[in-house]
């Protein structure tokens, strides 16, 4: 019976997760990835093997009481029957929020779940489902170690400025301050640094996580000194279906003028703007690229989510005060040529040179010349959690 | 009897006023300014000559009914009363917003004056303050020619990307854009670029209004491209009292965790916010200065204050692709030669090498070397506004 490590990854109505071989090997030995989606409507339960084989299926229409408990039980059960049994040596959990204080992972306890849970205010939607599955495999398998690995922790070594807003500084001590998102995909890049190059490690880069979320971040020798996140995971770049940085002014337009509510003003700027709003199409830029040669509306998302990074790359550029790389990373940016093409070319004034041919045939480095240098590698946000765990339980077991 | 032509900038208790030669001489001949303060508290009047000399002055204590009309008949009789008497030939007033359409100052009617007051609800605060003295002098003096001359117009030349949010296109189409203010400062400077330096007329510049509200702006050949200030005035910069950007996501914990109002987590912003918040001390960046050796609030002010400054300063290079000079002007940036230092030691990225000597003793160019240059412009908003308002009389004139 082989020991595994589970890496879990929950959602509103989703439970996304990989499972590892416990075998200490350098790079991590991955062995199964699935998710469970509909959850609470529909769901269903789809695992494919490393190959990308789909080795296991389910569906349960319409059992609208069908949870996390659930769907914890059916892959505790699934996976102690498939392979001769595995048995379960460690979870790690993607958790949205670490707050101010956590630069790394934590093993969990009663005490720091409750103090996780103090953060849900700054993560009303998304802190209680990181912590739920938590919850639940703690009271199931009592003696389990089960790891938190956060998304904000990446950004804890940026300088107080960067992290501030100009508010009352009692406020900021309170934790309004910008935190940064995307961290776990930040984190596993510059761990690739070394082997994309060398000079990456210790240069002035920055990465552009361009998925249905997206942000940058400014690494100065492979740390995080600024990112386009703040607070929320509201600010900064268009994304598919939320607005990105805007005018305060605008949320209190929207609440005096349009007669919302501040919660259906929150949730107009989460699902109804950014790619989708703008186009009035699609949040997807593969529909928005099919579209964009007749339709005004893709056109017109398309260059402004190109636009708005040239606009945060300069401000990145500014935080680290010249810049050696540009790295392509998530859904977009991994595999959209067009959108990595219109980055760079208006990246020009920094000195990129986009080498049309290794862009289109999704090479590692997509531009030639002397200047600074731009790279695709694609990122992997599990692989950090399962890093990360291992290395806080390997001090654990010291201890 | 001279005939004179007067310009006005009415704000929430003051009304501000300078008073020019109607000569048709080139150079406007500026004879006086004064303002009244306290409107509906304590009155205040007082008027300097050319010179700078106190000309007149007079209080009206605790006379809460004295306002915006009154103030005006006042001014009325002293201009009438005065060096032989004046009279007036026209009056241009500041607007703060010109709405999506105006692009150049407009001589006032009843149908005009209307249109104006339906872009209320986009500055609420302001649009209806800048509407009262226009009608109260409609209501006094028929036949008198009034013009509008507005913060917005300037930037209207920008392109379409850099006006809007990523929100539906029909939400755009309504006017929730990205405006910008302080256009009748930055329409001045460009007027004197050919004076300061002629590459400037055509070059790629980014200047700093930085005052109480404080903004960034970028030319084009002279043109605005991108700004700073979005749809309200709170976008952008740190400054005085105001927050600047911040992400959405903090209106809405104001809101759902601090129990504001969308009316109280708005004045937070506007007036608790800025330099006065995070240092606890003082909107005042002289009173900053003189701290900030020894207070560490002070001190993380100013930073923030220059931080955000080359953040945005970075943003806007992208804009511009590229830079050949930066312009200081307004309180802090005509007169605080270390806000100044600051910004262009963090600016040295862009090419920028300050003149340490040039730059204490106030000369126009503070920096030297062969990279882009830095330059102090004193402003002059009210010199924009007669000349714009000459411009238009002087086309309906001839029409």
């Amino acid at each position: 019976m082989a020991k595994v490590q589970l890496v879990l990854n929950a959602g509103s109505s989703s439970l996304k997760f990989q499972v590892f071989l416990d075998d200490g090997a350098d790079v991590p030995n991955r062995i199964y990835r699935g998710l469970f989606e509909g959850l609470g409507t529909d769901p269903h339960f789809k695992v494919k093997d490393h190959d990308g084989a789909t080795v296991g299926e389910q569906r349960w229409a319409g059992q609208t009481a069908f949870g996390f408990e659930e769907a914890l039980a059916y892959l505790s059960d699934w996976l102690g029957a498939h392979r001769g049994g595995h048995q379960l040596a460690a979870v790690g959990h993607r958790v949205v929020h670490g707050g101010p204080h956590y630069t790394h992972a934590v093993e969990l306890t009663p005490a720091i779940i409750n103090e996780l849970d103090t953060l849900s205010p700054l993560a009303p939607l998304h802190q209680p489902k990181s912590l739920e599955p938590i919850r639940i495999i703690a009271r199931r398998v009592p003696g389990l170690p089960q790891v938190a690995a956060f998304d904000t922790a990446f950004h804890r070594t940026q300088p107080e400025l960067a992290q501030m807003f100009a508010i009352p500084q009692s406020m900021t001590d309170a934790g309004v301050k910008r935190y940064g998102f995307h961290g776990l995909s930040y984190a596993y890049l510059a761990t690739q640094f070394p082997k994309v190059d060398p000079r990456l490690t210790k240069g002035r880069v920055v990465a552009a996580h361009l998925g249905n979320g997206a942000s940058l971040c400014a690494y100065d020798a492979s740390r995080s000194i600024a990112t386009t996140m703040g607070f929320s995971a509201l600010d900064g770049l268009v994304m598919g279906t939320r607005s990105g940085s805007i005018d305060p002014g605008v949320v209190f337009y929207l609440q005096r003028e349009m007669g919302m509510s501040a919660e259906e003003a929150e949730h107009f700027l989460y699902t109804k703007c950014g790619l989708i709003g703008v186009s009035g199409l699609s949040n997807d830029m593969r529909v928005l690229r099919e579209r964009c040669e007749t339709d005004a509306g893709a056109r017109r998302a398309i260059d402004l989510f190109v636009y708005r990074i040239n606009r945060e790359f300069g401000s990145l550029v500014a935080a680290l005060r010249g810049i050696d790389a540009l790295v392509f990373t998530a859904g977009i940016g991994e595999n959209d040529a067009e959108t990595r093409a219109e980055v760079l070319r208006a990246a020009a004034w920094a000195g990129f040179e986009l080498d049309p041919e290794a862009n289109r045939a999704g090479a590692t480095r997509i531009t030639r010349g002397t200047g600074p240098q731009a790279y695709v590698i694609p990122t992997d946000e599990e692989w950090t959690i399962v890093r990360e765990m291992r290395q806080v339980l390997s001090h654990t077991a010291v201890a």
